[in-house]
């Protein structure tokens, strides 16, 4: 097949860069696959204003990347935490993929921040290109685990 | 690990999406992937002016993504073709997640525009997480066909 004749009006990755080439949605997906969901965490570990933060996530939402749900702890009142969707999961070797590369060709002199491995066989992980019947990592078979150049905020304070 | 102790300074995601993010890198690199690589095929494909293509290579050439290369057809002038580098290739896991990703989730109702096969087993190729000693497809290997929804502009005119 000749690529140029392809007609390029219905291109599927620029379509996909319209949703997730914005920074900040891509921020929040990656506190969200780590199991940072609640507006106060998200809150503080993205260092964003409420009402910035509320306006994007409300933005995902629409884009059906988040489900908004509620939460109450103890006697408190009704908070919200935002879990990815299935379509925002599709996005995983994607953003695998992007950390990949930033690690490789963009990282700090002291090594990437964290690493990726399989939880099942301890082999690091990799975003690639495979054939449809390959064995695949689900992200719950993924750990974090501290790459070269881990700076851990300072706690308790 | 922690997550929300993790510095979020040096993250690797969002370093890549500030070079990648600019929707028109990717879209010279999916034509740069697809060997249409001469600055007239590019600027008639992609359908921008002379000036504005020019300063779009020169950056990504600035970028490390591609290589500005001098050829000569026939008695010709001399003239410039962009080879996607190494670096360039280290998208293509994110390309084909993005591309994926947009099929499922963007396209129209008649289907993505095109579709990749593993030229050696004729299997559909996914991006996906994988274990690093897992076999992956390298792009030689793979074949762009036409999707549910080809749409060839009119040649010879």
């Amino acid at each position: 097949m000749e690529w140029t004749t392809v007609d390029l009006g219905n291109c599927s990755v620029l379509r996909a860069l319209d949703v997730i080439g914005k920074q900040w949605a891509m921020a929040v997906l990656r506190e969200a696959f780590n199991d940072v969901r609640r507006f106060e965490d998200l809150q503080q570990h993205l260092g964003v204003s409420r009402s910035v933060l509320s306006r994007r996530l409300n933005e995902m939402v629409d884009d059906g990347l988040l489900d908004r749900v509620p939460y109450r702890e103890g006697a408190g009142r009704e908070r919200y935490e935002y879990l990815p969707t299935e379509k925002a999961w599709g996005l995983y070797p994607v953003m695998v993929g992007l950390m990949q590369w930033g690690d490789r060709y963009l990282a700090d002199s002291d090594g990437p921040p964290v690493r990726l491995v399989d939880r099942r066989s301890g082999r690091p992980v990799v975003a690639a290109v495979v054939t449809d019947d390959s064995e695949v990592c689900a992200p719950s078979d993924v750990a974090v685990l501290p790459g070269g150049s881990l700076r851990t905020r300072p706690t308790g304070d």
